[in-house]
């Protein structure tokens, strides 16, 4: 796609996924890590670099061979990277050194977002590593609180709680000889991070915000999207946005954050590179992380609104697979129950099993994220079964349900069931009663959405809650049929059903008229897939024809005589 | 994953999407080909072996170092391999020597085929190439008809029609001392595709069944799913299903049929591997073909019901990029409308240009086949701008067109207004007349649908007949506001709007009550998209906390007091 060629400083498995990214694209990449990184395993067109991304050295054999620099990890040489920029004034650095070192200092990285009134978590620098300066801290921030090395921290490591005064010692003795701050504790109710990407132009697109979870400060799993309100992901996602225009160059970010219980949001730390949290676009969007990444350093197209990276109706689960504690390769028991589970998928890394080691990720997709829950449960052995896919059945996953208050309505309701299946829509057909079944009325509309159902109609007489009730309980549109009882000649039913308060809509139709509401239900269906629009105009098309058939046999024979005939039929 | 590794013969673009899957699982593969064909260049886990498929010395340097061999290509020495399986007995060959010998010869082929009972066009083997034959075979099944070459016959090469007894001479020269076969003319609708995979134990899964396009005998693009009713695809997923059991060994399968006008269908061929027709499975399924084929050829678990490899509401349009006739490079043109345009991606496959060279290919993935087809044009440069996402939040094209029958009703249908606002929904309002501007009218609802909008919501009173007559006049689903007027509290409106007759349905709502009638559009547009069902659900939520806070307070200040505070407000 582009005649430049991308040095990446690290062959770890951000860097295999951005070399797979980069090869669908025909761009070539050299890789800079020991001989056979996972990075290096997948690329067979040029000779890597043999070496370490924290020695000039090799950082300079690396750029001899390529037009961009861009690093798959922060912990590199700086120095180094500015003195490359100098001797090879061409070569394009992104992020660029002054972000990397920025970001290296985790609190030279907070003072900078700070002071681009970017909200984060209190902090303060230990000037000197004496027992005297974290008993101050502690006066002020009060216990626990947080002691982080500023330099080289990752997954957990250089971090220490202070639980109180007690832990001083031990703290200073764990992070010995590190520079040092302290951060107040921060008592979150969620960890959030949005994968933020910059193109050479400066604009900045966002991925959705996504909810980690960490299980011994490793990543362990990710949801995408965050299970938190559309108000506060957004505001995540624009906070993002605002950390990483801080930062000029291009490229992808990983931006963390803390989610308070008022609502409060506050940022970690920032990635300048793809991140663990973002491992979920590779099937929950159209363009991963790595391939938005790629686009971004090589200056190549964006696509036009961001917010389509990612797909419709996607929900999804990251987990991470870690090497087993006790017996190597047990972890890869995981993956085979992921292999076997409908919706997931697996990636390994080609790495040599360790305890603990980052040996792969499992992504799970599905439209729904209760049900993307169950299939994590059996993957991680939780669960004994693979749970039936909400989606599945063949195509014949009914798309509409209909539902009674009773069997006495079904000779009503069941021409509406003609209607469906004379439309080819797959439905389901049964009997929820308001009044004598309400738990099972509940259930079914709690979780009618969840099964794919895209819409229900409900039948009910006399006083008709059902359709409403379940309107209550469900956020698909509900179609309400009056059905005619002994008295009051189904106004009361279709008083019962039409009158909803406002917040609770049913769409209600003719009294014990099951067509409209399946003619409607065709329509709504419309809105999914226009071949149900094409459907219902042949209809009524063939409506017309029909009429004006007769209208032709009237004007032919004669009204008295047409009259006759129908009355003989 | 695994830990054998798997030979494959052939390093084209289908071994490199073959080595990609198989990287992603940690397992080995090998190629055969010549140096630097696209499936080496993406991996340097071991040294490939160079030369050709068609050679047994070849062959066994590959077998020498692999325990699985499985081919991108039919057009493999299949002697070579059965020696290769007697001299290493313990490798595994899949597809079956058998099954590709069958495979290559297309008459052999057919035969196969009929003897298991599988439809196929009718055909005959030419024994001698005289025109005498070819003249008996015109009168037989009279002209036009397909001359085809038995073996090495692919992307059209080795076919010729027979239009006339004057094009006897040409085909014989064409098709000169190739072993032929005759084909009756088969006057097709469609062509159809059908990946279908074998596991190990002889089990079957289908992908979605597509349709396909050619041009100049090349695949050109791709739909999935076809454009068909559902019984057809079923029909044609049940006869590749069904083609493929009668094939022993594993692995993937790629089926072509053609559906004939009166709805039969019939298979043309099929091809033992991976396959053009399903390269769409990358973006659109969770698993694509070539994990799949991987899975099967090294007997690692299959994900149980296969049907869930495809997503959930996915349509795909897959598209061919193919060299540039004139300009070298020029087809990376497309490649850049692409990658500006969302949800589509773009394949390379690291080889040199050259004119109607299969260079790539794009995938574009969509909730709606109509929204794939703008997409697609934008693509393939018929169109000059990118069409503006239906899921798109940015693209404020309405979703939505509330009308009323006159501005009196304004006051009461602003409210629906400001709730569609709340939610974000794009959407328009005007005032059309049933009665005062019957032909705005007819024009407004014939031309509802080709704007893009999901629903209407039309107010009025009186002899309200305006959202009847919309609803009469569009495929969309059009949702009824009574409103009430001076007289009759608007029962008369209430029944004008919601006593439709059976055919034309209208979703009444309560008197006066817009807001529902937004929230009920709200949750049509759910059936678009679930990200309104997700902010409907929040709001049914808030409604909720609402009340139960107000029931808090008349709890704690009790119900009297209530009632004056409430009376002060």
């Amino acid at each position: 796609m582009d005649s430049k060629t991308i040095g990446i400083l690290g062959g770890g498995q951000l860097g295999r996924m951005i070399v797979e990214a980069a090869h669908r694209l025909n761009i070539k990449t050299v890789i800079l890590d020991a001989p056979q990184s996972p990075a290096k395993q997948i690329n067979a067109l040029d000779a890597h670099v043999d070496g370490s991304f924290t020695e000039y050295e090799s950082i300079a054999k690396l750029a001899e061979k390529v037009d961009i620099l861009t690093v798959e990890i922060e912990h590199v040489d700086v120095e180094a990277l500015k003195r490359i920029q100098l001797k090879f004034p061409k070569i394009e650095i992104y992020p660029l050194p002054d972000t990397i070192k920025l970001i290296q200092d985790k609190y030279l990285q907070k003072e900078h977002l700070i002071s681009h009134g970017i909200a984060v978590t209190d902090s303060q620098a230990i000037v000197e590593n004496t027992s005297e300066n974290l008993l101050k801290v502690g006066k002020q921030y009060g216990y626990p609180f947080m002691l982080k090395s500023r330099t080289l921290a990752y997954d957990g490591r250089g971090n220490f709680v202070v639980k109180d005064e007690s832990y001083v010692e031990k703290a200073l003795e764990f992070l010995a000889d590190r520079p040092l701050y302290a951060e107040k504790w921060c008592p979150f109710t969620k960890e959030l991070a949005v994968m933020v990407v910059r193109s050479i132009e400066g604009e900045v697109f966002s991925y959705p915000t996504v909810e980690t979870i960490h299980q011994n400060n490793i990543c362990h799993l990710v949801y995408a999207p965050a299970r938190i309100n559309d108000t506060l992901a957004e505001k995540a996602a624009i906070l993002a946005q605002n950390a990483v225009k801080s930062f000029p160059g291009c490229g992808i970010f990983g931006v963390e954050m803390f989610l308070l219980e008022n609502g409060e949001l506050l940022i970690n730390e920032i990635a300048p590179r793809p991140h663990n949290s973002g491992h979920y676009t590779i099937d929950a969007c159209v363009t991963s992380q790595f391939e938005a990444h790629v686009r971004a350093v090589t200056g190549l197209p964006m696509p036009k609104g961001f917010t389509d990276f990612s797909t419709t109706v996607t929900n999804a689960i990251m987990l991470n697979v870690l090497g087993d504690k006790e017996t190597p390769n047990k972890e890869l028991e995981t993956c085979r129950r992921a292999l076997e589970t409908p919706h997931s998928t697996v990636y390994l890394y080609g790495k040599t099993t360790r305890p603990e080691r980052k040996m792969g990720h499992i992504n799970i997709v599905s439209s729904s994220m209760d049900d993307a829950e169950n299939r994590l449960a059996y993957i991680m052995g939780n669960k004994s079964e693979i749970p039936a896919s909400t989606t599945d059945g063949k195509a014949q996953k009914p798309l509409v349900g209909i539902i009674m208050g009773s069997d006495s309505d079904l000779p009503v309701m069941a021409v509406g069931a003609r209607i469906l299946k004379q439309f080819d829509v797959p439905f389901e057909l049964t009997i929820v009663s308001a009044h004598r079944t309400p738990h099972r009325m509940s259930k079914y509309a709690i979780e009618a959405a969840q099964r794919g159902l895209k819409c229900i109609i409900a039948g009910a007489g006399g006083a008709a809650h059902l359709p409403g009730m379940v309107a209550a309980m469900t956020p698909l549109p509900v179609i309400g049929v009056p059905v005619k009882g002994s008295t009051l000649d189904g106004v009361d039913s279709l008083h019962s059903i039409v009158q909803m308060p406002r917040g609770i809509p049913v769409a209600t139709v003719a009294i014990n008229n099951s067509t409209n509401a399946a003619l409607l239900a065709v329509r709504i269906l419309g809105a999914v897939d226009s071949k149900w629009l094409n459907k219902m105009t042949s209809y009524m098309n063939n409506m017309e024809e029909e009429v004006l058939k007769k209208a032709e046999v009237v004007e032919e024979i004669g009204y008295e005589d047409y009259l006759t005939d129908k009355l003989k039929k």
